[in-house]
């Protein structure tokens, strides 16, 4: 039996994807949430200064994406072939140029650009990439790939929260992206995903 | 035998990665140059209103990692297990890391805004950045992952001189990150691309 710790902030974020993924695949990890305050301290003990970070039997692995497509293939769930495996990929990539750009504005510590930085993406950027998203979402029946749950899934749904109330601080996401919604609620009620989210804390992002 | 086209800008950057790959992989293709007047034209054509694209008998491949990676397994250099697979894709995501980190300077059109970015960058960042990435080349005996030449050293070699010359503005790079310089070497001496290299345009980026 391997030895599996996931480590990452007290939220969900970029490591609930990889906490759904552990539970869809019937692994046992130990949650390890590590409070800001002790953030400076285990830093330097990450693979790049950064969290989420998967320890499995001692070794530890690193960068969202790459940890997700690794557990993906682990549990059958990263395409059939090598043009599934794009798609997958493909429309991961895209995702996260969404997620990057909305990051910027929270990154941005002076209040006139974050306003600058923030008002451009509204007018500009998310009108269309969104609804790019919510569309290619719709075309594969809720998922992000291929018609079919793959581990680009979970990384959506899990981010979904602090996209929403965090980065896109876009109360109406639900309303107006109703396919982005039916991605989410496809993960989190696949019975072990479900039973997961039932027993951990509950956070706003 | 499949018709291969990689429509890119007339420079190395993103696109110059995918040729080198094609090249490696003995495909022959059409290097599409859009020159930048055609673009606006061309954008709207594109699956993400993004270059690189390639297309492999009329279908249009999107995202320049995806493809990567969808080569690199088509030519046997995507890792031999999950673990090297994991190993590729956790340090190139970290590339990209840094790689867009750098973008940020070239997409701020505010001159003050700018040199403020690129200060902080300077100051706090691509030292301990930079740093880790030529170590980990080092480690791997001038490859991204597991010692040997992966699809991750096309894309880095590929984009290295836009790097170098326009996005870090940092004329003493070979110098100071020897081993990433080794890293470039190692791809562009390979027959096939050297081949290839020796007939494509020369561009500073």
């Amino acid at each position: 039996m391997e030895n599996v710790v996931l480590y990452y902030f007290p939220f969900k974020g970029l490591g609930e994807g990889l906490r759904m993924l552990l539970s869809y695949g019937g692994q046992k990890f130990e949650d390890h949430r590590v409070p800001k305050d002790q953030w400076p301290e285990f830093k330097p003990k990450t693979p790049f200064g950064q969290m989420p970070v998967l320890e499995i039997n001692g070794k530890k692995y690193s960068q969202t994406l790459a940890m997700s497509r690794y557990l993906g293939r682990k549990y059958g769930i990263a395409g059939d072939n090598l043009e599934e495996s794009f798609e997958i990929d493909q429309n991961m990539d895209f995702f996260t140029d969404i997620r990057l750009k909305a990051s910027t504005v929270m990154l941005e510590q002076d209040p006139d650009i974050k306003q600058k930085i923030k008002d451009d993406l509204e007018k500009n950027y998310y009108p269309v990439a969104l609804k790019k998203l919510d569309e290619i979402i719709g075309k594969n029946n809720g998922h992000i790939a291929n018609g079919k749950l793959s581990w680009g899934d979970f990384v959506i749904a899990g981010v979904y929260d602090a996209m929403k109330n965090l980065l896109l601080q876009m109360p109406d996401l639900d309303e107006k992206y109703p396919n982005l919604t039916k991605l989410r609620e496809n993960v989190v009620s696949l019975p072990k995903v479900k039973e997961y989210v039932a027993s951990a804390p509950k956070t706003d992002i």
